[in-house]
């Protein structure tokens, strides 16, 4: 079975290489980017104003290959792909966590950004407290790296 | 440009139709559905046991039409697609947050389902506190649905 998707549009960040991108977005907080949503779809974005964080869905374009265990950046051991966030896994399909700034026409301009230049997207969803907090989150094998309360030293890709 | 994906594996629920269904897992948080891998991506499950809770992609393969605007289930009102959560979206990517309950071979068995039956699998990721949990949330037009600290009642699809 083939699934045929199409890009959405194509996400604007100042990260032109992965050298110096933070593994998630908080890291480096303050950094902005922007959606370029293809006009056909600018009405999509109705209402995504109101909301202070969306989920950005994006196609990890730059990776070769698709690994079934991976070593992730904040560390050197191997884990299974589906227990980590790295990008060559099947499908190829990235998650971001991003801070809505904001909507103007087809343009979505946001924070705390992880994600390279000319990435396509393929889905933009609003971030819903009632859905998507979760409390008495276990983390696994990450749980460790920020166990004294402090960010862990590989969180930018040198 | 397409991008061409392949289920990595089939969602096997106890919801047949949408009849009965929550829009969220967590408005049924008891019920039990089970990831039953492809075989080739058994070894990518490794680790993932030690997390609370995964993130689960799928395709909506039930959905027959693309909308722009579209009225959710929680009210009439008209939003922006991307402003909601509801499957007639471009591409068609659902997304859940679940709880894991274990990992057995090449089976993933989670609670809080919004899901049906025989839905083809994307992509697993770990949902880690440190990146996918977020404070001062603020959801837009479905924060007046839950004001008084209540669920609201269209939770689970007529």
């Amino acid at each position: 079975m083939q699934i045929i998707m199409h890009p959405i549009g194509v996400i604007h960040s100042p990260y032109k290489e992965t050298k110096g991108i933070p593994i998630q977005g908080i890291f480096k907080p303050d950094v902005e980017a922007w959606v370029e949503l293809r006009e056909e779809y600018r009405e999509g974005l109705k209402d995504l104003e109101g909301f202070s964080h969306a989920i950005l869905l994006y196609y990890f374009d730059r990776s070769r290959t698709e690994q079934i265990e991976a070593s992730p950046f904040l560390e050197d051991d191997k884990h299974g792909i589906f227990a980590t966030r790295g990008p060559h896994r099947p499908n190829h399909i990235g998650l971001s966590v991003v801070k809505i700034c904001s909507v103007d026409g087809n343009r979505l301009y946001f924070k705390e950004v992880d994600i390279l230049d000319k990435t396509p997207l393929l889905d933009i969803k609003p971030y819903v407290k009632y859905f998507d907090v979760r409390q008495d989150v276990v983390s696994g094998w990450i749980d460790k790296h920020f166990e004294d309360g402090n960010n862990p030293e590989r969180t930018i890709v040198r």
